[in-house]
């Protein structure tokens, strides 16, 4: 598929499809997208809006964007599909029936993606015919803001066609070398909570002192230099061999004093109590687009930076 | 010590040091710095233009800045410091002996602050007649850009009164109620890092592909919304209480599946080749330059957005 020469496919319509349907319209593609829902399906064009008006204030010249269409029906959704994009729920049974339905719906050489968060491309692929057609190309949320999307697959050509069309988003793709539950992003997420989650429950620190840590320390730093960079950076002209040399035994005493916190009633109120007291009154809704507002000027920052 | 009135003693002239008093003097602070190795001294008014010219850039409308005094004695540097920022090796023998040496020649009213990464205030505070005086405050590299000081301490007002400094520095202080080795930041980096090593030692992502997963993912969203809070918004309008109930679970096993590396010396080969792609010919200091532009860029975009 040459960019921007067939429509796109999304399947599944909540909060993810909704993202990705905003991006890829922004940029030119032509959007066919269907949930087994009919209330979703009359109200997305509706709740695309937000993050179309996001992303255009992050674009000052704009592309001509593409057209929506709310399919009536899975086949009608994929049926000139370049890529499906799939977004149903977590659940390895609706998404190999959907999987069935698409292979024999979609064009013979267009790309079945998996947004998928928890699940890999062993548990999802049999469904399929032609297993190869299928990858995981895992957004991270919110996608049509955060650049990340991961990619496993087994076919070199399929996932060098898939990242065309997400660099022609302005994603930044990585691809996994063997598969593993929660890709890279989130299993590094939730190794940082399980240490955040295990400071509350020994009372080391508060819940948005935690948070405050992270967003005004490593975060900040995570957010123009990878952990593997940073300890380079730490060994100095050494870099990381002198590093690993002189403080890895340290790293590795350190790594046996990190947590293993269960999510007892006792912790999961201590939890709860910490995130009220941080939200300060806000809502959901009203602590998402302060995220969104954040990001947007992060990310503006960094394309003055290019 | 009301901001600006006393003198600020830095003890340890390294990078800590230097960019300690790049901060403090770029905030209308007077430094007396010392360290006992003469070279470093002779070369400390050079070392730190570097940090003043990046924390200049930063600031369009720059306060008057403070007189650095290198002094040629400990003695000397601390005579009429409101606050001592310590910042020698990180071994207890060698800063309890400092301690001992400044509790003499400091103002009796004058906070001792340890940049301490590694070590506790218990490990530290025995050498003092009067130990309620000496607080860890931890920054976190490259300290004159990253806003976060961690605090540690036993007596509240001598915490107040160090928070009115850090926080006149434009800091962001946060204080455990415990101590902790690696305080919070670095025990949240450590957590990181290890399941970083263990997805290298198994072979699913390089080097390279996590630090840009993290980069353009999880890093860049917990540089404006913190990990706890992020679970917040992933319940949905339930919130964290939905999450947890619905989702702790499932956070559980997957902690359970995270990896326990160890730096073998294969391990450590596999990190040392992945940096050297990563870096693509890039010397420590270019990467740090690198690193501090694109630090100086998201921070003015923080403060535009204030």
């Amino acid at each position: 598929m040459e960019p921007r020469q067939a429509s796109i496919a999304v399947i599944g319509c909540g909060v993810i499809g909704e993202s990705w349907s905003a991006l890829f319209l922004a940029h030119g593609y032509d959007v066919h997208a269907w949930d087994p829902n009919p209330e979703v399906r009359a109200r997305f064009a509706q709740q695309i809006e937000r993050p179309l008006a996001q992303l255009a204030s992050l674009d000052p010249n704009p592309r001509p964007k593409g057209r929506l269409r709310v399919a009536g029906s899975l086949i009608e959704a994929v049926a000139t599909a370049g890529l499906v994009q799939e977004n149903a729920p977590e659940r390895i049974p609706v998404k190999r029936a959907l999987y069935v339905e698409i292979e024999a719906a979609a064009p013979k050489n267009s790309i079945i993606a998996s947004s998928t968060s928890a699940l890999t491309w062993s548990e999802l692929s049999p469904a399929l015919l032609q297993p190869a057609r299928l990858i995981t190309a895992h957004p991270f949320n919110p996608p049509h803001l955060i650049p990340l999307v991961e990619l496993f697959g087994v076919d070199n050509d399929v996932l060098a066609r898939a990242e065309a069309i997400y660099r022609d988003l302005d994603r930044k793709t990585v691809r996994l070398k063997k598969e593993a539950v929660g890709h890279i992003a989130n299993r590094l997420a939730s190794a940082l909570w399980r240490e955040a989650v295990h400071l509350v429950a020994e009372g080391i620190a508060d819940v948005s002192d935690i948070d405050a840590a992270l967003v005004n320390g490593p975060g900040l730093r995570w957010s123009v230099i990878g952990a593997h960079m940073v300890y380079h950076l730490a060994g100095g002209e050494g870099g990381i061999r002198h590093y690993l040399e002189h403080l890895g035994p340290s790293q590795v005493r350190r790594w046996e004093t990190l947590g293993s916190p269960q999510l007892t009633a006792e912790v999961r109120e201590k939890l709860i109590a910490g995130i009220a007291s941080e939200a300060r009154g806000r809502s959901v809704s009203e602590l998402e687009s302060a995220r969104d507002t954040q990001l947007i000027r992060a990310i503006q920052a960094r394309r003055e930076g290019r």
